[in-house]
């Protein structure tokens, strides 16, 4: 089996999530010393100067030198929005290395899940995977090696990945500091992230949008505050995420709405004893999952 | 002006708030040299004797010793549920010390104004106010006093309070560790507390609900578990204040209700401009209200 840390890892942008990837490599797999080194394409420039002085990434590439950069990756991380992830595929199915391990972090898998045939690398194993860690910050600065201790990550495996380096991925993932990895399909996964994920957003959302104004946080005692910190919303990158997983995510607002409308009607109704043992239920709910 | 060290305070109800409330002023107002003491009145003597063990309380006090103890205390804080509160007021509003100040911490305001004149203690002064700091444990064990720190104090002033006694109030809320202090109506507190505080419970409880297991939660990533905190909630507590304020709070859902369906209908029909357009606003909105 391969040894992490004499292997080159590429980071393809070098946003919040890729900028952790390479952090989180460099702090737990790769030292100065190691054989291995972490490449990064951005088209920003001060990202890659950034992540070169600090040294977490050993050389930075622009666009126009991807294919250079690729030919040099045995681990690529694929780190930009679901269209762009799809377009890079596409356009570079045939600049990796050979028997290279490529893998996403795209929020939604339908759009890559349909094109799978044509965007497969053909020398290389492609698996789906997402890193759930985010946050309302954006860009290299924001990113920190320590994002990823604790937090859950989600594989999509396909037939034709190898078992040896699905293996490998969950090595470094582990490695990297995350705690659960949970495998399932990419229709499962859409389903449950327009859940916990797209539905907390839209919800985080409209609860700001129906503040009648900022001044209505001197009310506030926490709850408000922690409901809708994720409204500090990267919208380009949000709206790609709703629109690409609509049907799904309308159906956990549609639902969402129900059990809304349920509550309204019991405190409308006044009726305490049920009221009451809904709001039982819903605690013990979520000391459940609080243990998980 | 009265000196705060010099005075002795009651604590009816030593949960969570009447215990985060005597620790606040045992570590800021009270040394244990002070001429004035601290006081609490509950049922639970679990509760009493690890207030006295600790020397946070001078000395514990069982509910039919109320008219002793609310005799010797020159400022009262009464830290019940709402109908409680109101009880306790009709009940004691002859016990009360000479010019004591007693203060409440009810989340809803409407079932003590509407009753005012008659729950008006004839020699003591009763400001109405609400600490907004909460969370999602209970009882004595679970308070501190730092809980306060950085918070919102509501105060909602009435034309006969003293301007003398208010201003001990705020000092005395100040010292305690509270940062900003608003004044406001018994009207537009509910209505803003409606908002910020029981439609995010409402909201949390019903996203709860609305989750197909508790096994969701290997996809999260920070976003569910920051919204549903609050849904471990206290159920006959705001069973309590959802009722006693259902009209207000119900124009909340409605409001919040229209709001989640703009936003679905701009999914709906993949309206890109229009839904970035909204986020970005969102976004703008939040990071105002953050740096409030």
């Amino acid at each position: 089996m391969k040894n992490l840390s004499e292997l080159n890892y590429g980071i393809i942008g070098l946003g919040i999530m890729g900028g952790s990837i390479a952090k989180a490599i460099r702090t737990n797999i790769l030292s100065d010393k190691s054989n291995g080194k972490i490449y990064a394409m951005d088209k920003n420039l001060e990202s890659l100067y950034a992540a070169t002085d600090s040294k977490i990434i050993n050389k930075g590439f622009l666009p126009e030198d991807t294919k250079k950069m690729l030919s040099l990756c045995d681990f690529v991380f694929i780190c930009l929005y679901p269209h762009a992830t799809l377009d890079f595929l596409k356009n570079n199915s045939k600049n990796f290395k050979n028997d290279a391990i490529i893998t996403d972090i795209s929020g939604v898998k339908a759009l890559l899940e349909k094109e799978y045939d044509s965007i497969k690398p053909q020398n290389a194993d492609f698996i789906f995977g997402h890193p759930m860690a985010g946050g309302e910050k954006e860009g290299f600065s924001a990113s920190k090696g320590e994002y990823f201790l604790n937090h859950n990550y989600i594989l999509i495996p396909h037939s034709n990945n190898k078992p040896e380096n699905l293996s490998l991925l969950r090595e470094l993932i582990t490695k990297m500091g995350f705690t659960k990895i949970t495998e399932t399909t990419s229709d499962d996964h859409d389903n449950k992230i327009g859940f916990t994920s797209q539905l907390c957003h839209v919800v985080a959302s409209a609860m700001v949008e129906s503040a009648e104004n900022t001044e209505i946080t001197s009310f506030g005692g926490g709850s408000f505050e922690d409901l809708t910190r994720i409204a500090m919303i990267n919208a380009p990158l949000w709206t790609e995420l709703f629109i690409s997983n609509k049907e799904k995510l309308i159906n956990h607002i549609e639902n969402f709405k129900n059990q809304l409308s349920i509550m309204e009607e019991l405190i409308s109704k006044e009726d305490k004893e049920n009221l009451t043992e809904l709001l039982n239920d819903v605690r013990k709910k979520r000391i459940e999952m609080q243990k998980r």
